[in-house]
């Protein structure tokens, strides 16, 4: 990491008139710090102040990469830029997100600190997806949250098994698995039961979606294990293979995915004062149940 | 542990007629390969065969514990020899139990291997508690599977604080809350909604007890962890501290509990072909969702 | 419903190897009773004692309905006979279905007891489902199990509103919900988190799937309530509704669904000695727990 | 009901300061009505414009109870009149609890609504709880919320069974069952996976408490059952039964513990305006969770 910074991507979906609000504020402040800043050719937005390059680009050339919206948009930038290393810094666009913890109103500071690589950088392990494919071919993605194997299109649910290095594990009936990450611990799989896991437990979580076995539960295994999932033919069968929110490719019985730690990070900035728990406290609407009884 | 074994503390609730035939046929086979057996004291067991000595002498004298009954009696069989870390081998009683993966039927040959030797240490985390009272003294135990802090007495529920590491992570409302180490996960906190949590992993679980707020998961955690837990004064508060299944002593406003991960291990001996996920498949009732509905 | 029944229509995937030997042999025990027998033109079937006709006509020209398969394939052959009233048998192709709790090997005695109009019939409440398009069309279908609003397609979460009797209850973020009746209960909802509903208590169950607030439970509310379910406008929002499993169409931003509780019901038959509790126990595996700490 | 009222029992924590306050602005608003306030003859109340009375004898004196707390004082003072189908107005001392929904602040309004005959008065079915003991004796009490059997004193689990009107639903082990009203379902037996039931739905809810089989769900059945619940003997056990929060008895192997839904019913008076589904986004904080992510 090169600071202080001096090339600065932008993402985000600028058509958004409240993140456009907050790019509008941005723009102005890191050309005047005089970062130069680089953003997709295809941007929704109008302004000399912002080089259009191809986003495949911000990987090579950015130091920083500040997304502006949702977590799902700091997924997105992380994985235009997750074979380079290039730390991000997410600002929400409105309630304060896992991910993106920087609130618009007291952005510029953080965004300083960023710049001048005063910011601790949160280094977050990463999946590596591998769907082998029956003709050979491989798909590849990474992921900072979670990769999940889910029906989709018919309301067919799925029987497929899971290995973990190479044992098995389970026959499993229902909607699909995720592989998650500490850090995804508290997106979809949270949603489908599975527990919190701290971000830097060498630890990921598998969480099967809606299973026809009330037993089958979340596990937590090792960081350093790899998960493997395979269809069991059933007519009727359609699932896929999403990485953190985008589609790596359709899944039929004569694949397998394959799910490992991989060796590349992301690296994180969070403003000073970050509070894991805090922000759990805050998203999760803890604390509170024992003055409501 | 000094094999081959010459010494062998039994211990099983010996009243119970289906632990006393086994013990029939242990106590013989025992003596007819010249190992001394110790069991205790006070237990109700009626044969020459076997050396009785106070309980507490079964650390410093065993080398081997067979515990034979549920997984109950293996953790009370270990609380006795903890700080010696003698191995134990459980016998179970009916069905196969998490801890206790020795079948009656199939005892002899798994024996014969311990005595020698031959079976695989498999060494597991334990818990320390520390329950540091109002004036100033400080009950201590181990717990293998978790350590509990639980309402008792009256239907009051509980409001308490927990701590990470100095760090506040919340204020609950509800029953209890479980600290459980990996060996645990499949115990008492997965009745209360926690994940499963490979044995050997570093982590601890932090798993509420009917919480309040719906929002209250369990939490995953290095198991380097220091947990605290303090309840909040309201009227009518009854609380107690639970190790393993054994009181370790009421708990009131004026405490805290310390839970952290002991240095001591300790040594469970399966018998060969032992399949952790096959055990719960079996226990769980895997695997057979697919062909349900 | 008239008894003795002359004609039967036979439903089943007929290609399965297990199906077809119970056809096999259900094919001339029908026949030498004197009972017609209806099969689907299309079916999958060389036999000179079946009738082929469309399988619209079912419902008008059969007593009765005999399904062999699981539960999905009954569902499937009410859906076909739901205005009709027709009574249904289910034989299961393997292990005992919610559905079909007849056993193959156990099959004829029931068939002759359908037959003669001896078995008790089970009358079950029926869902509708109205699919209010923005273009002032409305599909429409039956559910005897569920109707299933869910995200299809990629993998982007909904957001939704659900209204009871036109109350507003809550604003929902997730994959979807399910309006299910009590026989529907154990079937997807129980997956996804709801209770087991007696099949005929006069309620509806409305169970959230993966609801990202962790505190978004099932609720129970009257069979007199109308349910309406409504998708706020998202990019990228893909979503289908499901009755039974079969899909009754796409769902937008612009549509609304509305599930009540039909006028028709669906009619099954059981074998003596049915026993929905017995049931429960078999396909939970329940009753055993006790035995196995 | 006699309105106008005449007669009021005033019911609270009158030593807690914030119930202090509101009891300090009632008691002269309700003396300035004309209206005799009624308190139990040991109150922490120092004032001269309330009656001391022994409180058995509010439910034949009083023609309406203002309960000033939580819903654990509204419960309370219910058993006080609970014969007498005398309605009660909860004043909550903080946060808008289920039962307990007028606040401090706003309560007057309320008050002399109640008082004028003009609320509208909300019938809540109740339970009868019967403690069939060895020695022929049986303990009887009312619930609104819930019928709770649950493991005390010691950490040890317990093994029971349960019956729905006379047949057999399954054993259980765990640590108790809750019995439910719909108005109980947003209680204890939420904390426990039980499903949100409508009040007035005619149902029961049947919650397992940390049960060891993670099958064993939340079953909801009509109120006109008749729910049994027996211990399995095993050493150790110690459990009682507790009604509403209150200790009706001891419960062991001998005994047996019948549930049912009462003759009696529960009069609560809601403020205007009072919406159930409301109350339910508000107390468990839904319609957020959309934001988000």
């Amino acid at each position: 990491m090169a600071f202080p910074v001096r090339t600065c991507a932008l993402v985000g979906r600028f058509s958004d008139p409240r993140i456009a609000e907050s790019v509008g504020t941005l723009l102005p402040h890191l050309a005047g710090r005089g970062v130069t800043v680089l953003v997709s050719e295809d941007a929704a937005l109008d302004s000399a102040l912002a080089v259009r390059v191809p986003k495949e680009q911000f990987g090579a050339r950015a130091d920083l990469v500040i997304a502006v919206g949702g977590d799902g948009t700091l997924l997105y930038a992380l994985s235009l830029v997750v074979r380079h290393g290039v730390p991000l810094l997410g600002v929400n666009r409105g309630r304060v997100g896992f991910l993106t913890d920087v609130m618009p109103q007291d952005m510029l500071g953080p965004v300083d600190a960023a710049l001048a690589g005063e910011l601790q950088a949160d280094e977050r392990p990463l999946l590596a997806a591998q769907l082998h494919c029956a003709g050979g071919e491989v798909a590849q993605a990474f992921a900072l949250n979670d990769v999940v194997m889910q029906k989709h299109d018919t309301g067919r649910t799925l029987d497929f098994e899971t290995r973990i290095d190479g044992q098995f594990v389970s026959a499993h009936g229902g909607d699909g698995i995720i592989v998650a990450t500490g850090t995804g611990s508290t997106a979809y799989a949270l949603s489908c039961g599975g527990p919190i896991v701290e971000p830097h437990l060498p630890a990921l979580i598998i969480a099967p979606i809606s299973p026809h076995t009330l037993s089958d539960r979340a596990i937590v295994v090792s960081s350093s294990s790899v998960i493997e999932v395979a269809l069991i033919e059933r007519p009727d069968t359609q699932a896929h293979v999403i990485c953190d929110g985008a589609v790596l490719g359709q899944f039929t019985a004569a694949d397998r995915l394959e799910v490992r730690t991989a060796k590349e990070r992301a690296t994180l900035l969070h403003p000073p004062g970050h509070d894991y728990y805090g922000l759990l406290r805050s998203k999760l609407h803890w604390g509170r149940g024992t003055f409501e009884r």
